[in-house]
């Protein structure tokens, strides 16, 4: 997820995604398909269905941005739902707001079973209403994994402070420093062509590359991420929903895949000082995302008491 | 330096720079000037002095762009001079061409002293008559620090392929990796607001942001690196001239600065196992410039024989 300081700025979740190289590595994903909570018919929900059901909502943002996140969320249940716990996150954190109602959020957290190469996966919504009269939406899906892979994380914001502009972000976050380790930015973005979604989004006159204000943000991602402005100004026919339905969702919908066979669910051997250093770095990433990020922007959007609570659950995973 | 695939790609000399922060680190270099030897008024010059005076004739570009380069270098020699040895790169490869002499280059390295904290900076230029009928011109000026200092090497490359065009990297490096080390991150890019340049030179509207098709060398640059592409198109009055000698110019210049005053002159506190890993790391950056960039751009320019000379003798400074 990405918090934004007045605009749009810097990013909070951080996630990784690589391929199979030389290695032969096994999947340790269900080929299962399971049913995402939110979609149950189920006529009597308790209240955590509820929750989910008001998470998967998308209340504030339109329509072929809710369905593209629906269809991620969903995409990741049906295929690593059987790996992931359900949601553990207190009622008033998996949905909150500020006293006036102006700024309203809503999360859901999955921690990965012991058995799984998944640290958590945390789906988000953020809408704020913007003194100015517009709104701030940040609909937001960030995975980690455990040290018992060194794959990528994954990572994708969108941010949209008007109704002709989005800010992208969408990555498959490294969890090695790529100089020290070549090998690394060979195996998971060289040999994977990971370069081209980008590159596809970018011959669109609409899309324009994107600094976010935060120099951590900027070194945290890949040598291929997406990390785009989308200004559509008054091209009707070109609108956001357009952009995001035929250019932005299948961008998006193809590196999850890819993330998910690849990195999320594909076994890779690690060795001990290997699993001491991703330990550590993710463990930086982890604190300074909660710290540095979500510390920073949710004190101002819905106030020092809410904030408080939220972090201090968030912080039980992200780390102290 | 950097070197070209068939239009602009990837850049091949690495350097990096920061600033102090709480320590107060001494100054290492001479406040004396020591003239530099190309612009020496000397009427009998030797061999190398007329080697040097070809490598400060640039003779291929054009005013501007030339006399930014000549600036630069003669920076570097009368603040950093008495900090480093004369060169002494045999005279084929301070200048050498192809067979038939359609692509020519000229190579100006100096080592630090012992006591310096300068491992090596090397300028340098390249021209190559494209089959197009115009022509590609390379300069660069880069500078590697030794592990007695973490402080960022430094790295520009101009690269024109065409009269109304050109290609900028214009960095201070990082050596460490910025993630497992953000006091790294703060000490030198977002303390010293070293993003001011990049921001300054994006306000104009030929400027545009590049993407080297090396994933290596977008990993390896700073967050805060200059790496745009200028395409002044038919505006005959903001050419590719006014622009580097009012924009380019006075941003690489007050980098430089900065770079020898807070980088290359400032005595820094390095333990033992920081400097093996700036060692290591150092070494990793060097010899992917010489086999990956170098390696592979050389022998299409200047043909294998001339490549494995100049090649060769660049390995006992960048490593094998």
């Amino acid at each position: 997820m990405a918090i934004i300081s007045t605009s749009t700025s810097s990013s909070l979740s951080i996630f990784h995604c690589p391929r199979t190289s030389n290695s032969t590595p096994k999947s340790r994903c269900s080929k299962s398909r399971a049913q995402f909570p939110g979609s149950s018919s189920s006529a009597s929900m308790d209240t955590n269905d509820e929750l989910k059901a008001k998470f998967m909502e998308f209340p504030f943002v339109s329509g072929s941005h809710k369905k593209l996140m629906v269809e991620l969320l969903s995409s990741v249940d049906s295929r690593l739902g059987s790996s992931l716990q359900s949601c553990t996150l207190p009622p008033d954190v998996q949905h909150f707001g500020n006293s006036t109602a102006s700024a309203r959020a809503s999360l859901h957290l999955r921690s990965g079973l012991p058995s799984s190469q998944i640290d958590f996966i945390l789906g988000g919504w953020i809408h704020c209403d913007l003194p100015s009269g517009g709104a701030l939406n940040i609909t937001s899906l960030s995975a980690y994994l455990k040290p018992s892979t060194n794959a990528p994380h994954f990572l994708l914001d969108l941010i949209q402070s008007s109704p002709t502009s989005l800010v992208l972000i969408l990555d498959l976050t490294p969890r090695k420093d790529p100089i020290s380790y070549p090998d690394y930015l060979k195996t998971y973005y060289e040999d994977t062509n990971l370069d081209r979604h980008r590159q596809r989004l970018q011959t669109l006159p609409v899309v324009k590359p994107y600094f976010s204000p935060s120099l951590y943000i900027r070194a945290v991602l890949s040598p291929t991420a997406i990390l785009v402005g989308i200004d559509v100004g008054d091209d009707e026919e070109t609108g956001v929903e357009d952009i995001i339905e035929h250019h932005v969702g299948p961008v998006a919908k193809e590196m999850l895949d890819f993330w998910i066979e690849s990195c999320a669910c594909l076994e890779r051997s690690v060795g001990e000082d290997e699993r001491d250093y991703l330990e550590e770095r993710d463990g930086i990433i982890k604190r300074t995302t909660i710290e540095v990020d979500l510390g920073a922007s949710f004190p101002r959007l819905f106030g020092q008491e809410v904030a408080d609570r939220v972090l201090g659950v968030l912080k039980g995973y992200y780390g102290k």
